[in-house]
């Protein structure tokens, strides 16, 4: 190796014109000296991917979600709405049951309403080992039945028993009562085995859940669980996100930071403040946080809400593994079980759990 | 389902009728029969994102780069546009050499011009770890030193020693110049230490060219290195990527598929066919892909490309692991290394290094 000392700032053969010409043209030295301020983005038609499934590009391309600025204002208001939804939603269920030879059965446990799904096989490193499911749906939406796609679909690809906390929900309860409901079956389960054989996972208002049943039990000196999934959680109900102003209107399923998923999460929190950790997680202190595996899509308005989670749960030290799936928006992973990309969603997870469960 | 009507915030009077019309509320049931299509997304003003830091806000609040859809078609024409670029950019280098404590030396590696970048302090754990830097540009830009930044913050933040390949380009050499120069120092390392002990990193045209090499690198039954960290890479040049549209004049430094970057690209393939994996690596067989770290941003014309080239891997069972920073458009963090968000980029990789790198 040849060294010789080196001169910065040598001269550059450049006329006086290609100087000026192109003197912006590496945006370096400008970005740091130009006045920031927003920026205006023209309108544009996005095609549908060509990278994805046939499957997931069915759900991809479908129109935005029907009546997605609809705002109801009570718990009342939302029942209906919820009830309507869950009944257009439960019509999948026994495919998917079917499809993953998963069975359900509808419990309680400590006065909590639940649902035991297992899957016909259990993985032999599943025997023991059991997981608690906290379904999505802005904290208003998915009862009974409705709540079950993504527990069945993790059952299922997943091979181990989940249990799906149904929680009480608006108009039957509002904050906490979700987060009291999931930490109160913890709480059983930490009975009957250790903590580290249990993870936590959910998607939406799910994904949320699960990071505030994680500052909830650190607040009440309950073990932390082996591990957590997080898709695409509602870390940030306060609507902070950049992905809440890019993939706005791009995003089928929420469509608008501005529109149902917002206003159901202000009739749970029923005036509580939205900044509250134990509502907008990514505020919380996530030191001591179990492994994490965050899910979400490169349409995802909640993209921003996931990989914040992900950077601060780095930066407590904390191993975390964020997975975002080409063109997906919203939870599009927990709509069809047939769809390739779902598979792998929850296989990854199935996997990061197997790595960091006790057995 | 109860029957008594209900009133909406929007005065609405709902009816069991109209439970009925919000059975296509929840999307799930209409997503999957739908007809997919493509989708209008209106004119938006995007504001900066107040979740980062200051110095990073006001990277992501510059406007669109100057003469992105300029797009000179030989190699001659770029030339002086490289130079110009390069002449603003290198004024950075001292002060960053400065700030973190690392020296440059020129030098050529087996004909290969390259540049010894040496922290002042390298760590214990690295002493016998050295890394193979493949700088960015669209296979156009960036020549001499102002391919530096990115080789000084890895040597500074990781304290681990870089060479930074100063592989040929256009007007001097087309595909596979870039390449082949990045095989010919990688074997010189060979010959004075083990594979395992060195990683290679770069971002845009080098993270794609590190994935290059690596496919390079099996055909000529070379060993793997140790590790790998890959920046946003331009992974997919025939401009397969959602985000290709979905970040289209959102993302200030790339702006559109069909700008600058593109048409450095076509001119350093010079006819070569853009699909072949050592153009377009996201279409090679990555299986026995060493461990590989991601980076990215929410506002990236290229988080397609970088998140699809993750799920390869992972698919590939290799040990992959993603981050992708809030508001960041392409490359945002190897601009200024007084940017938190830049400071966590590469302690992360440096992280990632030395978990899987020999001593």
């Amino acid at each position: 190796m040849k060294k010789s000392p080196l001169t910065f700032g040598r001269g550059l053969v450049l006329s006086v014109m290609e100087g000026l010409m192109f003197a912006g043209f590496i945006a370096t030295a400008d970005a740091q000296t130009a006045a920031s301020g927003p920026l205006q983005v023209p309108a544009k038609t996005i095609a549908v991917p060509t990278d994805v499934s046939p499957e997931l590009q069915k759900i991809i391309g479908a129109p935005l979600r029907t009546n997605w600025d609809l705002r109801p204002k009570t718990g009342e208001e939302w029942k209906p709405v919820a009830d309507a939804g869950a009944a257009a939603l439960i019509k999948n269920v026994p495919g998917m049951l079917e499809r993953l030879k998963v069975k359900v059965e509808k419990t309680t446990i400590d006065g909590v309403r639940a649902f035991i799904v297992t899957p016909e096989t259990i993985a032999p490193e599943n025997a023991n080992r059991q997981l608690i499911h906290m379904h999505g749906g802005c904290y208003v939406l998915n009862p009974g039945e409705a709540s079950l796609p993504e527990a069945i679909f993790m059952a299922g690809f997943g091979h181990i028993k989940v249990i799906s906390v149904e929680y009480r929900m608006p108009p039957e309860a509002y904050f906490p009562a979700a987060l009291d409901d999931g930490i109160a079956v913890y709480k059983a389960l930490l009975k009957a085995g250790p903590a580290k054989n249990i993870a936590w996972f959910g998607t939406s208002a799910g994904g949320a859940l699960v990071l505030e049943m994680a500052l909830k039990a650190r607040e009440l000196g309950l073990s932390m669980p082996g591990a957590i999934a997080s898709g695409t959680p509602m870390s940030d109900v306060t609507k902070v996100g950049d992905t809440f102003q890019t993939n706005a209107m791009v995003d089928n399923v929420l469509v608008s930071p501005d529109g149902f998923c917002d206003a159901g999460t202000i009739v749970y929190a029923k005036g509580h403040d939205l900044n509250d950790p134990l509502l907008s997680p990514v505020y919380g202190d996530m030191h001591g946080f179990p492994p994490t595996i965050l899910t979400s899509g490169t349409r995802d308005l909640l993209l921003s809400n996931t990989v914040r989670v992900h950077r601060k749960l780095r930066q407590a030290g904390v191993e975390a593994a964020l997975q975002v799936y080409e063109g997906m928006a919203h939870a599009h992973y927990i709509r069809d079980d047939r769809t390739p990309e779902t598979k792998e969603v929850f296989e990854e997870i199935a996997g990061f759990f197997d790595r960091h469960l006790g057995k």
